[in-house]
C-alpha cells in the first residue's frame, strides 16, 4: 500500500443499487491502492431522535469528523410526512454548494459531442425551503427565500472552483426579470464576488435562454452558478446531454471543507441485487472526492480507466446499451488500471 | 375576397422588429384572402391611468372585443419598476393559458428529428405573483401562489387540447417531492381533470427528469402540463430542440375564450428596421390564431407554405443560415401561397 496513514471517508451505500455500486467502488480503490479506509454507514429504520430522520447520529458526526464521503442513492421512505433523506443531509451537514461536472465521455455518443460543464448549484435554501401553507382553501404558496450569505458563499465557491480549474467563465443562471428581489439579490452576491475575480469573465442568463442554450450549443457555457431549483433542473438537462445521471458525478460542499459526493440517480429498486447497475456515477463521485483530498493522482489512474473501459466498449452495463453486469465491468475498470 | 363580414382581429405590432414582422404577416394574410380586418394598437409612451401601465386602455378593449389579437415582441421600459407589458396582458385579459406547439420544422435540420411537443403552461400565478419582499437586510423572499381554481382551468385547457387535436397524453410537470403543497395541489387538480378525460394517457414528471428525458429522448412527450415557471422553462427548452424562438409559435388563451397569439422572441433592437429579421414565429403564431377561429383552410394554406419555403432552403433570413431578408422570405412564403 503507497499511503502510511490511511485517510477515513464515510461511505453511505444508501439503498436498493447503492450497496452492490459501493461495493464497485471499494474493488477498484482497493485495487488503485487508494489510502482510504472505509467507515460505513447504513439509514437506519427507525427515526434517530437526535436526528428526527432516519439517518443516524452517528452516521452524521462521522462525515463531520472524517470531513469526506461518498453516498449511494438513498430512497425517503413515503407517507409519513418525512423529510428526504438528502434533504436532510444537505440542511444537517450544511452542504451549501453542490458541483455537478458533466462532459462527454469519450466513446459514448450522444446527440451533443465535447460537452464540458460544471454546473454550481445553490443547495440549502431557495425553492427548497420547505416553508408552504395553505392560505385558504384551494389557495397554496410556497415561499423561497435567498439569502446574502447563501449567495455570496455558493459565489464565492464557483468563482474558486473556477479559477482552481483553469475555467474561464460563470454565468449566473436567474429569473431576475420577474422574481426581481430574490434573484436580484442573488446576482448582486454574485457580481460582488466576480469583482474580485477580473481574470473570469462573468455574465448573468435568463434561465428560460439558458435552457435553450444549452440544448443549442452547449458550448456557449462553461461554469454555471445558481439558485437551488434552477440547479436541480439544470445539472438535470445537462447529465442529458452526455447520457443521463448514471454518468454524471456529482459533489456536495459544506461549510468547514466537508466534501460529501454522490450519486444522483435513484435507487432503482426494479434492478437491485440483480448484478445489473451502472457504478459510473458513484465511481466518479467518488474520483471527486479524491480530488476533494488532492490526490490527483489515484483520481486521474481511476478515472482514466472509468473512460477507458466504457471508451473501448467491450464491457458496458445494460443502461449503455450493453450487456455486462456491475463485476464485469468493475473488473474491466479494474484491468484498466 | 372570399368573405362577406371579416372578422376584426387585434395587431399589437410591437417593438423593435415588431413592426416588420407584423408587415409580413399582414402581406401573406392578404395574399392568401383571410378574411380579417386587423385593429393595429401600439404600445404607448406613457402611463394610461386606466391601465396603470404603457398599455392603452383602448389597445385592451380592443382585444377583449375581438377576441382574438396578434402580438410581436414588447420591450418593457427599463429602470421605472413597471410591470413587464407581457405580465400586464397576461393579467388584465386572464390569459390564463400559454400554448406552444413545437415541431420539428422539415428541412431545417438539428439534432433532433420529429419533435412534435405541445406545452401548456399556465399563465397568470405560480412563481409570477409579483409578491416578494425583504425579511430583514440580506434575506428575501418571494411567494409562489398556486391555485385550485388556476390550476382545474388549465388542466381542463391542457385535456381538452390533447382531445380535440387527436393527442394521447398528457404529462403533468412538477417538483411536488420538494413544494407538496404548492405542486401538490397542482396536480391534484390535473388528476380530477384526468379522471373525465379516460381515452387520454395520464402522467406525472418530476420536473428535472422531465429536462433530462427531454434533451434525450422528446418523443416520450406528447402534451405537457405545467405551472407558470416551468412552463417557461420547458417551452424554451423546446423550442431549443427545434431551433430556437424564432421559429415557434404561442398562444395565450383567456377567459371568455379570448386568443393572443404571440411571438415569444425578443425584439432584437440590434437588427430593427433593416429588413433582416425572420418573421416565421409570428406567422406561425398568426396560424394558431387562424385555427383558433376555426380557419383551419386558410392555416394549412398559409402553415404548408411557411414551412414549404423554409424547407426548400432558397429563401432563410441569417438566424436560419441564410441570406434572405424579411421580405425576401415573405415574397417567397407567398409564391408558396
Ligand atoms: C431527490 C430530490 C429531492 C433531489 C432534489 O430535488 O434536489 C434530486 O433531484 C437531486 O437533484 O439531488
Ligand atoms: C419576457 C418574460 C417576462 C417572459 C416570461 O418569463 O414569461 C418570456 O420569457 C416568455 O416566456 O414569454
Amino acid at each position: 500500500s503507497s499511503a502510511s496513514t490511511p485517510i477515513r471517508a464515510t461511505l453511505f451505500p444508501g439503498d436498493g443499487i447503492g450497496p452492490e455500486i459501493a461495493e464497485s467502488v471499494k474493488q477498484v480503490f482497493r485495487e488503485a491502492d487508494v489510502p482510504i479506509e472505509w467507515e460505513e454507514h447504513y439509514v437506519g429504520t427507525e427515526i434517530d431522535p437526535r436526528t428526527q430522520s432516519f439517518l443516524t447520529w452517528e452516521s452524521l458526526e462521522s462525515v463531520r469528523k472524517n470531513g469526506v464521503g461518498l453516498k449511494g442513492p438513498m430512497a425517503t421512505p413515503i407517507g409519513k410526512g418525512h423529510r428526504s433523506l438528502n434533504l436532510t443531509l444537505r440542511k444537517e451537514l450544511n452542504l451549501y454548494a453542490n458541483v455537478r461536472p458533466c462532459y462527454s465521455l469519450p466513446g459514448y455518443k450522444t446527440r451533443y459531442d465535447n460537452v464540458d460543464l460544471i454546473t454550481i448549484r445553490e443547495n440549502t435554501e431557495g425553492e427548497y425551503s420547505g416553508l408552504e401553507h395553505q392560505v385558504v382553501r384551494g389557495v397554496v404558496e410556497s415561499l423561497k427565500i435567498i439569502t446574502r450569505q447563501a449567495s455570496l458563499r455558493v459565489a464565492e465557491y464557483a468563482f474558486h472552483y473556477a479559477k482552481s480549474h483553469g475555467r474561464d467563465r460563470v454565468s449566473a443562471i436567474h429569473k431576475a426579470n420577474i422574481m426581481q428581489k430574490t434573484d436580484g439579490l442573488f446576482l448582486k452576491c454574485c457580481r460582488e464576488v466576480a469583482e474580485k475575480y477580473p481574470e473570469i469573465k462573468y455574465e448573468e442568463v435568463v434561465i428560460d435562454n439558458c435552457c435553450m442554450m444549452l440544448v443549442k450549443n452547449p458550448a456557449l457555457f462553461d461554469v454555471l452558478v445558481m439558485p437551488n431549483l434552477y440547479g436541480d433542473i439544470i445539472s438535470d438537462l445537462c447529465a442529458g446531454l452526455i447520457g443521463g445521471l448514471g454518468l454524471t458525478p456529482s459533489c456536495n460542499i459544506g461549510e468547514g471543507g466537508i466534501a460529501l459526493a454522490e450519486a444522483v440517480h435513484g435507487s432503482a429498486p426494479d434492478i437491485a441485487g440483480k448484478n445489473l447497475a451502472n457504478p459510473t456515477a458513484l465511481l466518479l463521485s467518488a474520483v471527486t472526492m479524491l480530488r476533494h483530498l488532492e490526490l490527483h493522482d489515484k483520481a486521474d489512474r481511476i478515472q482514466n480507466a472509468i473512460l477507458g473501459t466504457i471508451s473501448e466498449g467491450k464491457f458496458r452495463t445494460a443502461d449503455l446499451g450493453g450487456s455486462s453486469s456491475t463485476s464485469d465491468f468493475t473488473q474491466a475498470i479494474i484491468d484498466h488500471l
